[in-house]
């Protein structure tokens, strides 16, 4: 009997986690018996998650297949892409692969968390890694942190390209250029399937290198000779930390870093290597008192505006050792991620408010994107050449746009899949589908735990938070059937000293609504509590046009 | 004896209101026995204000003052500048007067919130009105709105010139083009004061007149002829939906109008003449199901993603009556408010789900906005030739950038000042000085509460929303000092049905605490519940690393 075509095994690509952006976090290459797994990654939480301190994937459906899962490879060291590792190693301790400053930043992190006994494998790019049937080779690539790789994949089915985060930087900061010419090469071999990151699909034309910034920091640190200066950035960009301790050092200024993230790696980085500068021109935080402003610059975390951030403190007056002032020149050197301009901008107008000169329009230049842009993913596209395309790395949106592009670039859409959290793609060497939804989505961690904040508490604090609360405290004598006492107790409602006689007409209706039941022959409290429930949100909202949210609770005297 | 120049009366400027943009929902001129208020509105509420449903200031300086308020003065018909009149002239019943679009909207708020007895007042463009010693010329100019008015306010100190929020449009679409030939004779005569609006400050060049917005409709309508056209815009630009309505006759489509406030708008603006069409053309958005997709066209609010606004929920396919599809264009025209940013990519991502084409980025042309750019704005300033500035309407940082600009235009920085909410700025021919501050800042009103939702409450809310709720409910017999029951309810903190240890152990984290003290001699309950938070709180953090707000209820048997 002939095994017909449809029983080919299929590669199977799975998109296990994101909020928003689909890919990012962790996306899982399956053939037969062997599981790949790429990034692991963290997300921030957005506005509906109070109280949530990090997003990470669900893995349900790899620690079902625990024992297929071969490895995890790291495209690079951002937390959306490393994050999660100290979670999901506890339950899934599998090999992890990435390059000297990407696992830097990931034993910080693990040893934070206390997580140990990992396997930890360092690769170069340019190397190749084998994970059961899946032969991965890592391909430098420029991007927003030193380090990062594109990801060529030989599986049984064909080659698999995917380009992590990735711009194309014609004159970076480590002399390191995106590997144009080995990419030509997959290309040319034939590729069958094309990931690519799409977050800058909007943007016409091609980012702007890493090093117009430095000049634009030169022509500031020129400008402001007599001032102490601030850069506010993030601290993983390296190579931007590198270009500002190199102009420190011909402006004759000492560094300090600011913010424990910014410590950390600016530390792990100068350890391996990756960041370059003599101990003595760094100033710890706590002793720039004794530096002359002219001969000080500060680097810091902050530059989103964050509210615990060493930037977002000094703004608001909250840092004892460092005191803003006239005499300051501070330099935002990052773009607001969407979500975060309302923060950003009012450190900024703190700053302006403190006397400082303040920086921070994208016009000036000492910002630029790490993502390619329109005519980089062109580039990409024809570079590589692939049978089949699935746009990742963006929002629903962005992944659109970028399916768009490729089908003006002469793609049929019957090539082109556009995936979301939880969808497997099936893909064969003549054909791409959806199989199947894998189990995927979001855990929500918060404190110690993961995954125990859930829907319904996230219902409960975000009613809490917009209505306040409302607890009727009855006193009940379960043999007289008679109320003894009504306590009342709100929260986040009305200001209650205020409210006296709001809250004793509240206490009236409970008498009345319990004076119509027959106390004495309730088999529980559910339908006496719900009864109250009711009539009390009714007296409220009759008067306050609030519903706060309503607890009673009965106690037994 | 002679008075010495000190003794002069100085006129005072006051900035009674806003959240975070200052000088834009009230301002107050003051001279001797006469004040005049310009502007009376609202603004949102911000990310740390959760369930406020809007913001108006705190006029209690009026109030106080309330036999000398001659007027309210406004300038144009936002809810930043009109918002709050519904609330202001329950306690200050004063003469409004505004232009004949500006008043109907006022009008429609005041009969929704059953306001009556009101004293409004039409003005047209270039006539005078007089407000105790404060000569009040209202002067044409260009905005998101029609009706738009700076003023030229004649006082004994001098002439001061308020541009209101502005642009200059050489081609608007009602053909009123800001009356500059006025603004130079108002100029030319010398100006004491310039009050002038920064929104758009960090914007280079001038901005684009509205007419553009019409083209680039008229290009998407003839790309569309077989789709059913979507636009979202802000209700109030009755220039924006004339155009998109003579762009429908012109295409021969009918127009639904979707949402509340864009249904008020239309009627209100049809009524007085502001916006022309024919009934016949209009179909009602519950029976837009007759009409073709290639005959139609429906606009509708939504543009900044409001939660409860009809594209919101459209894409989110809560509305019955529409349904979202493949052959839907939705034009975006509007940019997302700073803060916004999140809520406006969700509904567009949403949009690309249900297969939509959106058109919302800025390259597209489909939306101008109404504030001056740079050029206008220096325009102004030589126009007006000011003596001394004050930069408003805007974040602190506009006004900072503001106010460089006018110094590079050859102002001494001692003819600026930077106001900020509550600064009284004092006037004089030959000086310009802050004074005391006066009361003033942002009252919230949640539901019918109008200042009873404060810091406290919302501290409260804060806590709630991103830790959850502990409560303990302790029946105590106070002869015995025998605890009798220990009952805890959380909501928002764990998911309880997976948490039943923990609380166990809580519970007997409560008795412990309660065994240490003599419960039979309290006089009150204070410290034994402080007791108990503080048991409670340690342990729950140590478990969970969370911080719930733990409520101590104790019931007496």
């Amino acid at each position: 009997m002939q095994k017909s075509r449809s029983d080919t095994p299929a590669l199977k690509v799975s998109f296990l986690g994101g909020v928003g952006e689909i890919g990012k976090n962790m996306t899982a290459l399956e053939f037969a018996g062997d599981i790949l797994v790429i990034d692991c990654g963290s997300s921030f939480p957005n506005v509906d998650m109070p109280g949530v301190d990090l997003v990470i994937p669900d893995v349900s459906y790899l620690i079902a297949n625990k024992d297929r899962v071969r490895g995890i490879v790291l495209t690079h060291g951002h937390e959306d892409h490393i994050g999660a590792l100290p979670y999901v190693l506890k339950d899934l301790n599998v090999p992890v692969y990435g390059t000297k400053i990407t696992l830097a930043l990931v034993e910080a992190k693990l040893r934070e968390q206390k997580v140990e006994n990992t396997n930890l494998n360092i690769v170069k790019p340019g190397s190749t890694v084998q994970f059961g049937c899946f032969k991965v080779e890592f391909v430098n690539v420029s991007h927003s942190i030193a380090g990062s790789c594109a990801l060529a994949i030989t599986t049984p089915a064909g080659v698999v390209f995917h380009t992590g985060d990735f711009k194309v930087d014609y004159t970076p900061i480590d002399g390191n250029v995106i590997d144009l010419q080995r990419i030509a090469e997959i290309g040319n071999r034939g590729v069958l399937l094309l990931l690519a990151e799409s977050t800058n699909i909007e943007r016409v034309g091609s980012s702007i290198s890493e090093s117009t910034v430095g000049a634009s920091f030169n022509n500031i640190f020129a400008d402001n000779t007599e001032r102490r200066i601030f850069i506010a950035t993030f601290a993983s960009n390296i190579h931007r930390l590198q270009q500002i301790i190199d102009l420190a050092v011909r402006y004759k200024r000492k560094v300090a870093f600011c913010g424990r993230s910014m410590i950390n790696v600016a530390q792990a980085a100068a350890r391996i290597g990756e960041l370059r500068y003599s101990e003595d021109m760094i100033v710890d935080i706590d002793k720039i008192k004794n530096v002359p402003d002219k001969e000080l610059v500060i680097i810091t975390t902050g530059s989103q505006g964050e509210p615990m951030s060493a930037l977002t403190r000094m703004a608001s007056d909250e840092m004892a050792k460092v005191k803003l002032g006239y005499n300051d020149t501070v330099i935002i050197s990052a773009s607001p991620i969407p979500g975060n301009e309302r923060m950003v901008y009012n450190v900024i107008n703190n700053l302006y408010r403190h006397g400082c000169r303040v920086i921070y329009e994208s016009l000036a230049e000492v910002h630029v994107s790490g993502h390619a842009y329109q005519e980089e993913l062109k580039l990409i596209h024809s570079l590589i050449k692939p049978k089949f395309f699935m746009p990742v790395h963006g929002e629903h949106r962005h992944q659109k746009k970028h399916a768009e592009l490729a089908m003006k670039m002469g793609m049929p859409s019957s090539c082109i899949i556009v995936p979301d959290v939880g969808n497997q793609a099936l893909v064969k060497k003549r054909s791409i589908s959806l199989g199947d939804n894998v189990p995927a989505g979001m855990l929500l961690v918060d404190g110690l735990g993961v995954g125990d904040v859930g829907s319904s508490v996230l219902r409960d604090r975000k009613h809490l938070a917009e209505e306040g609360l409302f607890i009727i405290v009855i006193g009940l004598d379960r043999k007289s059937g008679e109320v003894t006492s009504v306590d009342l107790v709100s929260r986040g409602f009305v200001y209650a000293e205020d409210a006296e006689e709001l809250l004793e007409n509240a206490k009236q209706v409970v008498l009345r609504a319990s004076g119509k039941m027959d106390l004495k022959q309730l088999e529980d409290f559910t339908v006496y509590k719900s009864v109250v429930r009711k009539e009390v949100k009714s007296f409220l909202f009759k008067e306050t046009r609030r519903s706060p949210m309503i607890l009673p609770i009965i106690t037994e005297s």
